[in-house]
């Protein structure tokens, strides 16, 4: 291996490298290998290309950085720290994936400023870039002016082989090139090394032709470990390619510097070793010590700091004069980047009289998405091609396309993992766009780990899910949801809502609307469902309420949620005219019924009413948690079946007969 | 569009299209569309090129047939009823999508003889298609003889625009590809319709180029409506192209021969009306009544019985050859395809005596895999390419690769969701072949509808899957799986195994290999966990056992999984120095568990004995069913963090201190 000469440049390059090396090694975890060979990239593209304000993270027209293979974080943690971001300083670097750390084992959000998305499983962080830069294209059509571009902005992605491996790249990539979003810049770290070994053991298609094939402009640059003037020209001319995103193949070698290590998959996820590293700081002639920073090197990197402050404030020049001229399109802008809602936006939410015609909640969910959207111009969003099924098309706005960027009804195709990645970009891009993505229920199991990471990153998208049950019918169990509402809710800060009418659907938008830092997901029916007496947007806030009671202490409780609360409603008919004490909760939300304080809590399920039956057309484990030892639930523990719904349903056990009979079981 | 002339091809390629036609309408659900358009390929497929006996839907050296596009499993069914086989009758078509028939809303292999696998979820077949196309290979290279190609089939996929969108099919072409699977053979129903209009609005990528690239053979054919022999001839070709895979790109429309439908999205999934099956009659010049088949087209089907005949006879008296020749591998291909194990096979499975070495069950799981693969040549599988941290690598062979089809390490690369739908295929293939899959638990997010898709459809596929907690700590929250257990538990018919140690691990093996008929998930642990006293292979197979006790009725129990047991075991022990009666229970495997007589789970977990503490390092949701209203689980219900293993369990309450702290809290 050549020995770098110590230009200024490779002092920034080495720099880098030997901050991701010492801290591995300190931790004694990660991945070196990475950011030994993505440094000269990254060091162009953060020197010479990027747009951004260290001291100002949340620079609305910063040009977004993502980090797709996370669990290089050194690399991204490393250039934070050498440009000037306050969020991490050489004691960060030093406390790299300790608890509490600022500087965590993959790059996360919530934890860094300058992280914008949380990235580590793998091809979720590409796919974050092309909803960021579509976020991009779609405030740039909607805001900018012939004389005042506000919106103009990059988003680069780094990526690897695991990246481009994932079905999920192959998504979002096909859907970037089919909406040429010019502005989506991706370089491939190709470095021919995955944790089984050389690629060749798995990975052999010709990469660059697949992304070709998706509509991309592709370019290679062979030297990526020297050669910086390619890497720069490559740059150069992705951004001179406005139509199309580019993907620039940057081969690499992993662990770059090191004698022994470098090329192998070694280097890829353990520390080097004491030995190796000295072997690796004689090989680059590195003569500093650990955690240390050439001044020069240093003063090169922190020019960002001016740079920086000197890009934000021609851009607040540019923002002062687009306010003066455009007022009512500059307010929108700070109000939506405030993430302030627009004052009484919830009068949109239809509301429904009693006894008012049955409806299908997912048509209930279409009516509510229309008409919020005439007074949210920041909720954009689609189905994975499922619209007609969703009830997700926004009939005041268009096809968001190519050259139509405008417009807010997305056309993901039948690609749920890449449009829950790509919401989440939506969202954390940090302008106040509400996105919403939409399929089945029972395929948030192609898109659970994106549903995962946009509570996990709060994200506060919406997931609009119809079909929520085998009341679905006739597509049989592949299509049957049966466990999705139990296993949606065991993941930490998701709100999952399944409402049981037109008003617990308003509610359920109303909750999703106005928490902007956590998802919301939505279970919808197909089937139709009557309005409930007393049901309401206040009351599903709530999580579960009295949907009906008699008198005085009740001898048992219904608990129901969305389409199994009307049998709960008409079995508490039929037990009352029989003399028994019937109180009928709605429970749309568990999360929030916890967030409840006690005495709500005790006033709607008494610890001293231990009868109680809970009816949900799922799975019944995890309700034990509200029927106590001495209640049941009635539900479906094993998959569904190929019917009519309404077959399906009462072969099943979902009849007002059966809720009646299992009370009477509990009352003796 | 042209009117089709009633040659017996047409009447045969129209029956089918009548077929579905009228089964949809009757049920008044389903898809049309694809059918209508495909039947023409399918036709060809079926009547020239498939090799399969109607009268023994299981002979072993059939070609398989997958329909990846599963919404059009009319046309599946149409083929099944006209070729001959006894699963489908005219009456089962006219039960169409209604309970408990032959003829469910999408293609189900466990209804329906001669459906191979479950498709719906789109992308699922396809990968299926790349299993049995593996499988295949590795048998052929396994028992094949220069002078007896006993198995020597092709694997058949019609997909369509939804599949190639989803990311799943990507991932398993591009190892397709890799592998040079040769005998693998796609048509993709190219008809430019998916369900929310015309591909132009989201799929505009080139999709033959795409596969090129992941060293496919491809071709097109343009007149897929009309032009049977460019069918024929293409099938040809991919036929004689031996070392890769083939692409056939069929230009179809969708509805075909429905004058106001065809070509739109309103015939994808939607019954035609009565008005537009007229007009469609006249239109293809179709003179037959509902649900009737002219009886030279059902002649010209049903010559398959004959031919199907020959083809098993011939197959038959070349393997009695072979038996003659080579009795020791007829004998081990006869035990694999009866389903039977070797005797004795358990005895590989390694034992350890208590007080032996600490180890984290990923460890043991590794040593058990290689000690079983020895006695169990059916043992095929791989890692997403995490090989060195999932354990999952055989030292008795070497790597699956082109043209090494006889070894049994597949390198899936980081492709989780492929490798899911990949092993469903192996098991499904029918030849006894025992898959697994591996990867790090919080990523059965990326493959959840594929281990859903092995429960449904009765798969026993192994599911080895490592870094089961924030125990495996730096890597931070995107990789510590938190509510994964549980989730997974609520899959119906999937067997969620959580060994605590090394006998646990050799039982829940024991377990796996044994049930082949339903999917076993193995969690396992990074961290070294002790050898437990009365830890057994037998215990482990009830699912919950009685790991120590106090004389008498307990005044407590603790209930532990996998790597929190141990915690109970020490717990317990200050416990009972204060004079508390406690009991200790180990519970691998909730479903084993339930399966057991209601004496033993009164005897392992007393009705009287209420007050219990669960301890387990994931969400507490669902534990309820077992620590009843007197109890307490102890788990974590939130993200989890970046920091060493140990800190992280600590600082989240895993500890002996905070078990005896909520048992003292419970004893009061």
């Amino acid at each position: 291996m050549v020995v770098a000469t110590q230009s200024l440049e490779q002092l920034c390059i080495n720099s880098i490298r030997f901050l991701a090396i010492d801290a591995v090694q300190k931790a004694n975890s990660g991945h070196p290998g990475l950011p030994m060979g993505a440094a000269p990239m990254a060091f162009v593209l953060w020197d010479q290309f990027m747009r951004y304000n260290p001291k100002n993270p949340k620079w609305l027209n910063r040009d977004r950085f993502v980090l797709s293979a996370g669990h290089g974080c050194m690399l991204q943690y490393a250039l934070l720290y050498l440009t000037g971001y306050d969020s991490v300083s050489i004691e960060d670097i030093k406390q790299f994936r300790q608890w509490e750390s600022k500087t965590p084992g993959h790059p996360e959000n919530f934890m860094t400023d300058g992280v914008e998305v949380t990235t580590g499983p793998l091809g979720q962080g590409i796919a974050n870039g092309v909803g960021l830069a579509l976020a991009e294209a779609h405030l740039a059509a909607v805001f900018n002016k012939p004389d005042a571009k506000i919106i103009d902005h990059y988003t680069y992605v780094i990526l690897g082989d695991g990246c481009n491996m994932e079905g999920i790249s192959g998504e979002a990539c096909s859907l970037a090139g089919h909406w040429g979003l010019g502005k989506l810049i991706a370089l491939y770290d190709d470095n021919h090394i995955s944790i089984d070994g050389h690629t060749d053991i798995s990975f052999t298609e010709d990469v660059g032709k697949r992304y070709e094939a998706y509509g991309w402009h592709v370019q290679h640059v062979p030297g990526g470990n020297t050669d910086l003037d390619a890497i720069a020209k490559a740059i150069e001319a992705a951004k001179a390619v406005t139509d199309k995103p580019s993907l620039i193949k940057v081969t690499t070698t992993i662990g770059y510097g090191s004698p022994n290590k470098a090329d192998t998959h070694d280097v890829h996820g353990s520390p080097l070793g004491n030995d190796e590293i000295k072997a690796t700081r004689e090989n680059l002639g590195w003569e500093y010590g650990p955690f240390e920073v050439p001044e020069d090197a240093l003063k090169r990197f922190r020019k960002a700091v001016d740079r920086g402050a000197q890009y934000e404030q021609e851009w607040n020049n540019l923002f002062s004069e687009y306010k003066s001229k455009y007022p009512e399109e500059a307010a929108l802008l700070e109000r939506m980047v405030s993430g302030k809602l627009p004052e009484g936006w919830e009068k949109a939410l239809p509301v429904y009289a009693p006894g008012s015609k049955a409806d299908a909640t997912r048509n209930q969910s279409g009516a509510t998405l229309n008409a919020i959207a005439t007074v949210l111009p920041e909720l954009i969003g689609g189905s994975a091609d499922l619209a007609p099924s969703n009830k997700t098309l926004l009939k005041c706005s268009k096809d968001f396309q190519k050259g139509k960027y405008e417009n807010r009804n997305i056309r993901f195709g039948v690609r749920e993992h890449g449009m829950g990645a790509i919401c989440n970009g939506i969202a954390l891009h940090g302008s106040g766009l509400i996105p919403y993505g939409a399929t089945f229920l029972v395929f948030t199991d192609y898109m659970r780990n994106s549903i995962r990471l946009s509570a996990l990153s709060k994200a506060g998208v919406i997931w609009v899910m119809t079909h929520d049950s085998i009341a679905l019918g006739e597509d049989g169990p592949t299509h049957q949801p049966v466990e999705h509402i139990a296993s949606l809710r065991l993941i930490p800060d998701l709100l999952v809502m399944r409402p049981a009418d037109g008003n617990e659907t308003s509610g359920a938008y109303k909750v999703a609307v106005d928490n902007r830092d956590r998802p919301t997901l939505l279970a919808l029916s197909r089937q139709n469902l009557p309005i409930l007496e007393s049901s309401s947007i206040e009351n599903t806030a709530k999580g579960a309420y009295i949907l009906s009671d008699s008198d005085g202490t009740p001898d048992i409780i219904l608990i129901g949620t969305g389409g199994e609360v009307p049998l709960c409603v008409e079995a508490a008919k039929v037990l009352r005219g029989e003399g028994k004490k019937v109180r009928v909760v709605s429970m749309p939300c568990w999360e929030l019924f916890e967030e409840q304080d006690a005495a709500y809590k005790e006033s709607v399920l008494p610890k001293a009413v231990k009868k109680r039956v809970a009816v949900e057309a799922g799975v019944t484990a995890g309700w034990c948690r509200y029927t106590t030892d001495e209640g049941v639930a009635i539900g479906i523990d094993t998959f569904g079946a190929s019917a009519p719904g309404e077959v399906a349903l009462e072969k099943f056990g979902f009849t007002v007969d059966n809720v009646v009979a299992k009370a009477k079981e509990l009352l003796g």
